[in-house]
C-alpha cells in the first residue's frame, strides 16, 4: 500500500514518455488532510538539482499538499532554465489539482518536486506536464503501489513499507540503487502518516530516522545531486502520538526502505551488514563502518566469496576512530577470523555462499556501536555503470 | 638501470620460493657508500605492517646500508611474531653482508625491510633467509633491473627510472598496482642517488617529491598497510647539489614512477589525469582531484568511454573546496562539455577511445592548481580483486 496506507493520501503513477522504455515515470502523492504538515531531508551534495533547490524552499514553510516525482531525468546541472522547469511543474500541478472536481485549493509553494535520472539534461516539459495532468486524473486512495513503480530507475523492484502505530499508520516508498552515498543514501523517498503532528515534530522524527537508517547505507560511496526524503502528515487518524512513538515508527519505515535499497543496489550479489561494536562513541563506530563499506578491495573480495579480513583491517586503519592496532577483532558470518589484529580462526570455516553477509568488528575501545549497510562490488555494477549513462 | 644507475649501489633479485609461481620474490639493494644517508616516507594507515614499524625505527637514525624487499607476503597483521620475523631478516642480512668478502661492517639497525603480498599470514622464514643469502651472493652494480622485477606482485611490468643531475644521478624502482591510496599511493619504492646529501636534506627532498607525485596517485582509494618510499644517498659522485636541485631530481624520479604505477594499475584500461585549475588553494585543488579520482561512477563511466560530466560534477560537489555550483567548467579530452555547471559543448565530440584521458576542472575560484592521477574501474579490476586473495 506504500504511501497510501495511511488515511488522507491519494497517489498515482503514470507513463509520460520520459523513459524511452515506455515504463511509468511520473508519480504523484497528494495529502488531502485535514493537515498538510511536512518535513524534508535533502542531499548534502553542494551541486543540488533544481528540484532539490525548489523543494528545500517549499519545506521551509512546513506545508506540503502534493509531491510530484519523475524518473527519466534528474534535472540537475541544468542552470536557471532547469529551475524554471521545476517551478512550472509545481505551478501546473497546483492549478490542475485545484481545478479538479472536489480538489483542494493549492498553491505552487505547497508542491514539492523530486526528479531522478541522467544529470545535465533538461526535462521534456511537453511530456512531463501532460503526465502530471494524467496523474492528477488518476489519483486514488490505493495508488501507492503505482507511484512506487513510477519512480524506479535501475531499481529492479519497487520499495514500499507500512508500519502500524496505535490507531495511526506510517507508509512509505523509495527508489535508489546507484549513487548510494556517504552523507545520505541516494534516493527519492516519501513517507506518509495519518498521525496528527506539526512540522517541527515531523522534522525531529525524520532527522533522527534518517540518521540511523538511510544515512547508514553506503552502496558505492557516491553522493547524488538529487537525494530527497519527505515526510507528510495528514492528521486523518485524529490521533496525536508522542514524539518518541512517532520517531520510532518513522525510523522503522526508513530502516525497512534502507534495507530494500541495499538489497536491490546496482549489481549487488551480497547484502552486507557491517556491525561495529566496542567503539568509544557512535561516531567512531559509523566512521569505521563506512570506511569498510566504501573499500573497493573489501567489496570485490566479498563478491569473490573471500573472507579477506586483512583488507577489512586495512580499511579500519584508515580511520581516526579510537582503537589499538593490535586490539581489533573481526568476524565474518560468525567466524572470528581475526583476533587482536592477527589471524585467529581458520578462514576456510567462513561460509560466504549466501547472499547475506555480516561483518562484525570489535574495536575494544568502549561501549558504542553502529551498523552500516552496503553490498559487494561486482562485474554487474561495472557493467551497469559503464554501459549506460545515468 | 633502476636503483643501480647511481654510483655506489649494488642490487640483486632472486627467487626464494615465497611466490608459488616461482618468480623472483626477494630483492636486495646495498649502498656501498662512502655515505649511507637515507630518508623514508611510510603509509599513513594506522594498521602498519611489521616491516613498516621496523623500517621507521631504522630511518629514525638516518642511515641505511641495505634494503631487503620481498613480494609474496605483506607480513602485516601478524603480531609480535611477525615483527620478530622482520627483525630476524635484518639481523641475517647484516650478518651475511658483513661476512661477505670485501663486505662492509653492517648493523641490523641499518637494514630497512619492505614486504608486499597477502595481509595476515606469516612469511616462510625457512625460504626467506636463504633467499636473502642468495641475493647477497648475487649483488652486482647492474642488478637494478633484477631487483625491480623481484618486487612485482600483480604488476605486469617492472617500474624503474633514471634522472640525471649535473655529475650525479638519481635512480629508482617501484612496485604497486592495487591499493593505490589517498594518503600515499600504495607501493614499495626505493630511490637512490650518488649525490652527497645528509639525512635532513634527503628527508626534505623526499617529502616534497612524494607530496606532488606519489601522494597524488589514487587508483582505488584504498590505503595499504605496507607503503614505503626510501631515498638512499651514497655520495659516490663526490658532488653536493643544492636542496632545490636535489628535490627537483628526486621529484622527477618519483613522478615518473607514479605515472608508471597508474599506467599498470590493476585492470586499468585508461590512464586518467585530473587537472584541477582555478582553485582558491592547492589543498582545494587536490581535494577536488581526489574526490573525482575516487568516484566509482566516474571511473566506470570512463571504462565505458562515456564522457559523463554530470558524475564528475556530482563528485566535485561532495568536497569542501571553494567554488560556486554554477561556476564550474569541465573539459574531457579538451572538449568543454560543461560550462558554468551546465551542459555546453556536445559530449559526442569527446574521443575516449584512447588510453590517455585528461579531465580538466576549472573551479573559477583562484589561481591554484594540482593534478591527480587515477585510472578507470573495469571488469578486470573486479576480476583480479575477487578471484585472488591479495
Amino acid at each position: 500500500m506504500s504511501v497510501t496506507a495511511p488515511r488522507g493520501f491519494r497517489a498515482a503513477g503514470v507513463a509520460a514518455g520520459l523513459k524511452s522504455s515506455g515504463d511509468p515515470d511520473v508519480a504523484l502523492v497528494v495529502n488531502d488532510g485535514p493537515d498538510i504538515a511536512a518535513a524534508g531531508v535533502f542531499t548534502a551534495n553542494r551541486i543540488k538539482a533544481a528540484p532539490v533547490l525548489w523543494s528545500q524552499q517549499v519545506l521551509g514553510g512546513g506545508l506540503v499538499r502534493a509531491v510530484v516525482l519523475n524518473s527519466g531525468g534528474a534535472n540537475a546541472c541544468t542552470g536557471a532554465p532547469g529551475f524554471q522547469d521545476t517551478h512550472a511543474t509545481a505551478e501546473h500541478t497546483a492549478a490542475t489539482l485545484g481545478g479538479a472536481a472536489g480538489g483542494p485549493a493549492v498553491g505552487a509553494g505547497e508542491v514539492a518536486i523530486c526528479s531522478t535520472g541522467l544529470i545535465g539534461e533538461r526535462l521534456p516539459m511537453d511530456r512531463l506536464l501532460p503526465g502530471v495532468a494524467a496523474a492528477v486524473a488518476g489519483l486514488t486512495t490505493d495508488g501507492g503501489a503505482a507511484a512506487a513503480e513510477a519512480i524506479m530507475t535501475t531499481d529492479t523492484r519497487p520499495k514500499t513499507t507500512v508500519v502500524d502505530g496505535a490507531g495511526w499508520t506510517v507508509g512509505g516508498m523509495a527508489k535508489g540503487s546507484g549513487m548510494l552515498a556517504p552523507a545520505l543514501a541516494t534516493m527519492l523517498c516519501v513517507v506518509t502518516t495519518d498521525a496528527v503532528a506539526g512540522p517541527a515534530m515531523l522534522d525531529e522524527a525524520l532527522r533522527e530516522a534518517c540518521r540511523v537508517s538511510l544515512e547508514r547505507v553506503d552502496s558505492d560511496g557516491c553522493l547524488s545531486t538529487n537525494d530527497t526524503v519527505l515526510l507528510l502528515a495528514s492528521g486523518a487518524s485524529g490521533i496525536a502520538p508522542g514524539q518518541a512513538e512517532l520517531t520510532a515508527a518513522v525510523t522503522a519505515a526508513c530502516r525497512d526502505l534502507a534495507r530494500q535499497l541495499v538489497a536491490d543496489a546496482e549489481g549487488a550479489s551480497k547484502e552486507v551488514a557491517i556491525e561495529v561494536v566496542g567503539a568509544a562513541g557512535e561516531d567512531d563506530a559509523v566512521e569505521v563502518g563506512r570506511a569498510v563499506a566504501r573499500n573497493n578491495l573489501v567489496k570485490t573480495a566479498l563478491f569473490g566469496n573471500d573472507p579477506n579480513w586483512g583488507r577489512i583491517l586495512a580499511a579500519v586503519g584508515t580511520t581516526a576512530a579510537a582503537f589499538e592496532p593490535d586490539g581489533v577483532d573481526v568476524a565474518v558470518n560468525g567466524v572470528w577470523v581475526c583476533r587482536s589484529g592477527a589471524a585467529a580462526e581458520d578462514r576456510s570455516k567462513v561460509d560466504l555462499t549466501g547472499r547475506q553477509v555480516t561483518i562484525r568488528i570489535d574495536l575494544h575501545a568502549g561501549p558504542a556501536e553502529a551498523t552500516v549497510w552496503t553490498n559487494d562490488l561486482s562485474h554487474a555494477y561495472v557493467h551497469e555503470n559503464s554501459a549506460y549513462s545515468t
